[in-house]
């Protein structure tokens, strides 16, 4: 992959001399950014762009280029390929589109490209996408114009579905002083896919932060585990949420949403920064481009006693505290400042002290206090003469934050006439609003400060086949499912299966009163609903009437009667970009409405397990509400981490539903009562 | 007021010829916003700015001036008040700061700034604040530096209780082409308050958005009316909502703050949109700067796939719909555009179309679409020749946006060097992402769509004493609240208050078993807590070992057991800033940790009683969840309305707390259990 980046010699495909030829516009960029390799023309016909041939085919070009990026029309695409691979390129850029983002009968040629890129063992990029732009080496293959003064070299390297997003990112990154790297559009991605890029950005020593955008997830497995095996900060932007953006993303790169909860728990549980919208995006950057967050406690300096009080909602609102300042700080302040003038508080209200230099000072001494972990300075200018003492200010604080090794979050309203100016501040982002800046700075701080989970979760996320048999299609008999949870060490409530009413009386009696009565018909899905349940019987006389109630062909589950306890649920299903799941939550009806649900990827070991009830509101009651007993949490772990190699060790799993577990007092274990399962 | 805004000659008291002077700011603003009227410059001494004379005394004014804006240190405020008032001035912008805002020994300062003003009967704006921005006649009092070039005049106006946030307003604003019109910032309104001021805007015809920054809130009672008395938007940024918060906003203008849930809330029954922070005020600017919404159906147009699905996400997250597009439409496209090129959907990729001209075609075709009510374009440009182009697009789509009467939502990513050249397009609004955008619309659809609410709650806001007697302050004894919600037409559960166990066990025999025994002493808050409360004594024996064990001196309480039914909770308590409120939740253990209560301020007639209920979760458990039977939802409201006509009737009321209210099957109504009452 290092030589996708960092290629030699590259052969483009599909230059023209037409001012509008998308070629064309690529050999501009790689000129203007100064791409420090070859560059091979080649197009329909033999001709010449500013003084560069154009070869009229591949074998033309004098030696063999590192890489080939493409560009002609689908229909002349194989064609093409099978010309590169003849050449001897291992590496190609297919930016052309009209694949299967167009309609399903283009699905052929996606296939064919595919096989054509296996036999000539090539790595490919694409096809749908705008390529790679690469900072360092000046590779820069969107067919779009770029220009050295929007993409400002930096540490941020971006892997997106999406070509117009790279653009859009490029541009808004530079807006607030943020620096990119590498950016990799990988449309359709046939080929190689974001994990395979995100393997490369991973070693990669130039990139420093990591953003994806993505509207399907092509192996989610294996990009937790990619995530899990670094500390550089990612940042996936998912898209394809609702229904209406589903059926736009097949068109646009093919995509096929998974369930966006699952997504969410996946993501947190390998460590990566899930943002909403490409707002919360770039404020990631920005606060990743920061020194690394060591903990919660911030010094927040304001010129406006309004935005001192908001930015403190904001504080509390993100979990973030209010630092005490000593009495240097203080002692310093009232030095630096007509005493009086400023309170001894923080937010730290700069009131009319109007000195610019004096505000960099004061920055100073809080990034000096040990109790402050990060300064937020609120920054607010009259347009004219003020502008360049913010300038001043700005880069200043650049400087305090190599000098300290602690985040300066800078927010400030540039009057529209400044903006260009903020060029010359190279080395400090900029915010606009304390609320983005502070949900930014929180991801900083979730990331950096100790994080038992990263080291100790001792079960990798791979899930393979063991030795063990598949589970045939289907609705399993409840017997059978019984029996495997059995075999899992999850206990269930002593049953029998009967086929009959004479059977089920004799063995009522040998189990011992109160008993239930259910259908075992694995038809039956719903068995309360459609009136296939007895509870509470107390006799025979009871058990027969339930059996004549019931109405209904064997087999029976018959079933002890479990003690009072909490009702709890446990499931499992699986996902089609994560693989198998494990859910747990609150039972009954009350909780059914409030959706107080964990959900995790398996395999989950007994901390995540017990993070997982954590999870749930419902915890309290758990844990003993108001002087009510605890209950047997440890048991509820215990349960989940079977569950979970149950999952794990039976992929072919599509859903299990154990409702309701009954947890008993503290010590005193639970039992389940009932589950349904299915094999996909 | 309106003389506030427009004074034909004002009086600035606190000019010097000191560059730093901030009276010479205010002097140099109106200068070059070209006031209107006549300028009279106040000094410490005699003396000229740039030829006008400085009077050394107000006296010597030639004239009575309309109004006075004052800045001279607190230590002389008073004195020169006095001869404000001696000269005939009658309206006063005190800017001068260092009263509560820094703490509780400058009250008395303060009261008697409010006892010179009364005296005089003056209209006083602050002290502690920056006065008023009217770009309709160039008054503009802050003593920071304003250009008329950052301050493009419009539509919106502000009340600010801080003076830094109207400049930041001011500058964002402008910063998205969105024009300002007042600005008041109303600092410690010590005389005058937000509601005076709101009063005003509401009447001025200049004024068609409202935008609010309050610390606290002087009288919400008066707020509400005033929002239901008009049509115009009116945006609300609330801050202090946190305790760290709270602390800096007392000193910043002494804001005492109250409930946040319930500023929510009675801010949603008035019609106020709440916003978070500055940027979604902004964004709500934006949005109704554009022609009102009129349903929800989006037509949405984007450069880039990417962007395309990341609208769709945020088209179904805000609530709005994807319009169908019609043949008639398609065909234009077809005509437009090459064929096949653009896929006939919603949202629409523009795909390789590169033309901005046929862009705004194409806008034009969906403006003109019946079942259009907006146009979401996503646009992203080139640096550089794309520039101009999609200025005349936007420009274009200004003049779209007043031929259709529909919004226009531009979001477009600006190049750093290219915002200072937005100033050319006055008439549309620009957003960035679309996020945002979609954000701030759904508050004019809110807005703008039907809202019966407005109309038919027949019953106001105002809360005033009846005729009814107060009730005496403290806990109120169990059997008088029973005997006062009896009042309410709210039923209690057969009860008998009995004093020992010799009465209570005659008693019992009369009102016949299942009894349940509590301790009826107004110290025991907690009663079942406290071991005070026995449920289902089934005879004698069991109700005369009930009081041997409860061993607690009485009163008793003896009370019918009440049937099986749905647990509900109503309460009641006094808010600070909007005084009564009423609430109704689900009762229970598992609800009180899932805290499904809703809220309002009192009255609430049946209508807004019934939208109560419908706000909670719980609310599909009373309709009958997964065919259990429905409860009496009618009942609840009845009850709702009786507790809010208490709360009106008696707004001594601290606490309200019936839990729990047993709320039986449909058509059987329900019956109050246990309740407390605190008057203070």
């Amino acid at each position: 992959m290092e030589t996708m980046f960092f290629p030699r010699s590259i052969a483009i495909i599909g230059v023209s001399n037409s001012p509008s030829n998308n070629g064309r516009v690529i050999v501009e960029n790689m000129e203007r950014f100064g791409f420090d390799g070859i560059m091979h023309l080649v197009g329909g016909r033999r001709d010449s762009l500013s003084g560069r041939t154009i070869f009229a085919h591949v074998s033309e070009i004098p030696e063999t280029p590192d890489l080939a990026v493409i560009l002609v029309p689908a229909s002349r695409l194989l064609e093409v390929l099978e010309a590169c691979g003849e050449k001897g390129i291992r590496r190609v850029v297919i930016e052309t589109g009209g694949f299967s983002e167009f309609g399903d009968d283009r699905k052929d040629l996606e296939g064919e490209i595919v096989d054509m890129a296996s036999k000539w063992n090539m790595k490919v990029i694409g096809p749908n996408c705008v390529g790679i732009v690469n900072v360092e080496n000046g590779l820069i293959l969107p067919f779009y114009p770029l220009y050295p003064s929007e993409a400002g070299k930096g540490r941020v390297s971006i892997i997106s579905q999406s070509g117009g997003l790279v653009h859009d990112i490029i541009v808004l990154a530079n807006i607030d002083n943020v620096g990119v790297n590498k950016l990799v559009s990988i449309g359709n991605k046939l080929v190689s896919d974001e994990n395979d890029v995100l393997e490369y950005l991973i070693s990669d020593t130039d990139t420093g932060i990591i953003g994806l955008y993505l509207e399907n997830i092509a192996d989610g497995r294996r990009l937790m585990d990619l995530a899990r095996s670094t500390d550089k900060p990612i940042v996936l932007l998912k898209s394809n949420r609702s229904p209406g953006s589903r059926e736009i993303a097949r068109f646009h790169t093919s995509a096929l949403a998974g369930d966006d909860r699952v997504v969410d728990e996946a993501l947190k549980q390998a460590g990566v920064h899930r943002v909403r919208d490409l707002g919360e995006m770039v404020d990631a950057f920005k606060a990743f481009s920061l020194p690394p967050l060591k903990g919660p406690s911030l010094a927040v300096i304001a010129r406006s006693g309004g935005q001192a009080v908001l930015s403190a909602d904001s504080v509390y609102l993100h979990g973030f505290t209010l630092a005490s300042f000593s009495e240097r700080f203080f002692a310093m302040l009232s030095e630096k400042t007509r005493a009086g003038v400023i309170r001894r508080t923080n937010p730290l209200d700069l009131g009319d002290v109007f000195d610019f230099d004096v505000y960099l000072a004061i920055i100073e001494e809080a990034l000096r206090e040990d109790g402050v972990d990060a300064v937020l300075m609120l920054h607010s200018y009259a347009l004219g003469v003020d502008f360049q003492p913010s300038v001043r200010l700005m880069s200043g604080c650049g400087e305090l934050v190599k000098k300290y090794g602690k985040p300066v979050v800078f927010c400030t309203i540039v009057h529209k006439e400044n903006w260009t100016a903020m060029h010359e501040i190279k080395d400090l982002p900029v915010f606009t609003y304390v609320d983005d800046a502070l949900a930014a700075l929180r991801k900083s701080l979730d990331h950096f400060a100790p994080r038992p989970d990263k080291s100790t979760q001792t079960v990798k996320y791979s899930q393979k086949r063991t030795s063990r048999s598949r589970l045939a299609k289907g609705i399993v008999p409840v017997g059978d499912v019984f029996g495997l949870l059995h075999a899992y060490n999850l206990e269930v409530a002593d049953y029998r299966i009967v086929n009959a009413m004479s059977d089920g009386l004799g063995e009522g009696r040998n189990m011992g009163f109160p008993l239930a009565l259910k259908t075992a018909s694995a038809e039956v899905l719903h068995k309360t609903e459609q009136g296939g349940v007895f509870l509470g019987l107390r006799d025979d006389a009871g058990l027969e009437e339930a059996f004549r109630k019931l109405g209904k062909p064997g087999p029976y589950l018959l079933q002890k009667m479990v003690p009072p306890g909490c009702e709890m649920i446990i499931g499992g299903r699986n996902d089609p970009e994560f693989g198998s799941v494990v859910m747990c939550g609150m039972g009954g009806i009350f909780v059914e409405i409030y959706k107080d649900v964990a959900v995790r990827v398996v395999p989950v070991d007994e901390r995540e397990a017990s993070a997982m009830v954590d999870d749930l509101k419902g915890v309290d009651i758990l844990k003993g509400f108001r002087g009510s007993r605890p209950y047997d949490i440890e048991f509820l772990v215990d349960a989940l981490v079977n569950v979970s190699r149950l999952l794990c060790e039976h992929p072919e799993i599509g859903t299990l539903d154990i409702n309701p577990l009954i947890l008993f007092g503290k010590g005193e274990g639970g039992v389940v009562v009932d589950a349904k399962l299915e094999i996909t």
